[in-house]
């Protein structure tokens, strides 16, 4: 059998489900055309293996690339003048009446080139890179008119083009009601699903279609004609759900066939076996818990048991999660959520895969899949969870070719 | 005037007392022979100034070199099959039983080579000092013999001596009673002040005296035998103190004069009292508290009321603070201990140098200190604490001596 390049003196954490981690110690994989054609114990190793390149992996463990799920990746300005304030003692609602919140990164998006937008975005996608990820997930949301969420996409197909990373782009339109629409929330959601969808789809820059259905985001009447609408374009849907309140989010995503419903500390029972009997993914966003101190934690116990899968991601936006960083959100999962590092490291490959329609491309090594994978400075798969601010990254892996971590 | 580099086009947050940062905006800085000449205005520069080198700081933020005050960077083993355990529902008794917690750390140091020792701990160091630490306290803590303890500080000051980074040790030997004083803790007290002590101060190794008092470690009477000790040779003195229960410690290592009290989530008015009038630091770890899910949070307004000087540090460990990271403890500093970013920086800098007592040497940017200094990609201060996974340090200055992060 031909093959690129062989792998060997390598563990795998393949992932595949039923057993710890899928794992095969002392291992080998073989790559042919950028996806994997044979992985197993090196001692296994088909006689006939031809690779025109052999790499010896030192003994270091491998994951499928990390795959993040739910990131706000692309945006101008930075609110740290907020964060200051605040711990300053500055009051929210001062806060907001200084014009701060989403309305300050709105504002900054809109005002900012392409090119300037490219050059702050790339910094935080680099950094994602820089610990493995291989598959990004991006929102619009920033923009609040067709013009500016037509420029965030297009930097966010522009940044998979240009840096090693399969982008998915997702057009989160119905993200907060922009000031000109004030007490005009239907007519922004009309505008949404009558102009800027059409437009955006048009130019092939969406991927899936999410929106934050909350009390102070949209309501379920709301977000339901954003779904209608996503539909009508054959599009996929997701949901920030159940954050701050339960507003029934969870089981009309699920009702839509939805992707995935995001967030969920407020989730319910009802919501739980929506998302199960739709095969839902709840996508677990820690650092957004963390930064704004939340107590109320996600049902996970209840997910786990309806084998809801749970996907973990970093929420990476300019407020409430400025935190471009996996191997963060996977301590936060573990730390903060109890998860287990198993449960933690599926949920950002297999599972955050599923989250974007994916998983039979990425987040699992197995024969046929794109070889994105991560060769990790690691005694075992948990050390990938157990510290903080710590990147044991050796190399990566995308579609066969080989990078440094730094990009 | 002669000086070897000038530095030019930056902002300068001294950290100096008094106002925002210390900050001098559109500022430069001047160095000779490894120190702070001159520093200002740009616009104030001295027209007799003659720089061997000119460096263009390209609008950057410097800052004085991150001091990390407090770890135990230097150990050997690795506890995530701990983490791992627990959050599968093992229980602490029984993982203690198994021969985990400090003993499995100590086990695995005292059967290190000095070789495996050091690289281990080099990679713990070089990711501190990537983030922008320049100067850094290294405990003993995990031989709890005398041979181990002496292997670990060897290590500790030969990190120094080949690395970019100062480094101040510190004989933690009652961190923990080791098995073979089972029932013995007064015995081995008297092993530590009598044996171990004057054993590594004879060959140099000692630059101060810790202890942890506490229900688990040793009681305030055991804790003030070591302190004399410490005292007959002329050695200053901290204390892990009032992590998990109020045992006073705080007053007791103020009474003699102490560097610093660390951790202090169980602190009492009286405790802050003590400190207060002996000038001893408050070291805060946020890392500990994080990791260990704890609820009770350090008096922070009482020690910011009675003038208590409040250091961050990380608390590096490798069990309840697996965190090499000095940008994540500012982050945790703010975000979990509501310490404003001012508050944090100065924690990281004047404040940890004066918990090592080399606050006039480092720890400041001012004429005549140490030029350990970090070049930033940020817009301003408050970005340091802001995000989390996110290391923005772009140069780092030891002794006038220009090096990239990564070392
Ligand atoms: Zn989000
Ligand atoms: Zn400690």
């Amino acid at each position: 059998m031909h093959c690129d390049a062989l792998w060997h003196h390598l563990h795998l954490a393949t992932m595949a489900e039923g057993s710890s981690y899928g794992a095969i110690e002392h291992g080998a994989l073989a790559v042919a055309d950028g996806r994997i054609v044979w992985l197993g114990p090196e001692a296994d190793l088909p006689a006939g293996l031809r690779p025109e390149r052999e790499y010896d992996g030192g003994g270091r463990w491998v994951t499928p690339g990390l795959v993040d799920c739910h990131t706000h990746a692309v945006y101008a300005g930075n609110r740290s003048d907020e964060f200051e304030a605040r711990l300053n003692g500055v009051a929210y609602e001062e806060i907001a009446r200084r014009g701060g919140g989403i309305v300050a990164t709105m504002r900054a998006t809109r005002a900012a080139t392409p090119e300037a937008l490219f050059a702050a975005s790339r910094r935080r996608v680099a950094n994602l890179l820089a610990e493995g990820v291989t598959t990004l997930e991006i929102k619009s949301g920033y923009g609040l008119d067709t013009a500016t969420e037509a420029k965030m996409l297009r930097v966010a197909r522009e940044l998979g083009r240009l840096l090693p990373v399969r982008v998915h782009t997702t057009f989160l339109g119905a993200h907060a009601l922009p000031p000109e629409y004030a007490g005009r929330a239907d007519d922004y959601i009309q505008l949404v699903c009558d102009q800027m969808l059409p437009a955006l789809v048009a130019e092939g820059l969406v991927d899936a279609v999410d929106a934050f259905c909350e009390g102070i985001g949209f309501t379920p009447a709301q977000t339901e004609r954003v779904f209608q609408a996503a539909h009508a374009h054959g599009l996929r849907v997701k949901l920030h759900a159940e954050q701050l309140s339960d507003q029934g989010g969870a089981a009309l995503v699920a009702r839509y066939r939805g992707l995935s419903a995001d967030h969920l500390e407020h989730l319910s029972p009802a919501g739980v076996a929506a998302m199960a009997a739709a095969g839902t993914v709840a996508v677990l966003l820690p650092g957004a818990f963390y930064f704004l101190r939340e107590t109320r934690l996600p049902p996970v116990g209840a997910l786990r048991e309806a084998g809801v899968p749970m996907a973990v991601s970093t929420d990476c936006n300019p407020g409430t999660s400025p935190m471009p960083s996996m191997l963060a959100a996977l301590n936060m999962a573990c730390t903060l959520f109890r998860l287990t590092p198993e449960e933690a490291l599926a949920g950002a490959t297999r599972h955050a895969a599923a989250a974007l329609g994916v998983q039979h491309e990425v987040g699992l090594l197995a024969v046929g899949r794109e070889a994105d994978f991560v060769l990790w400075d690691i005694d075992r798969p948990a050390d990938l969870c157990h510290a903080m601010g710590f990147n044991p990254c050796w190399r990566v892996v995308n579609a066969g070719h080989v990078r440094l971590p730094a990009v």
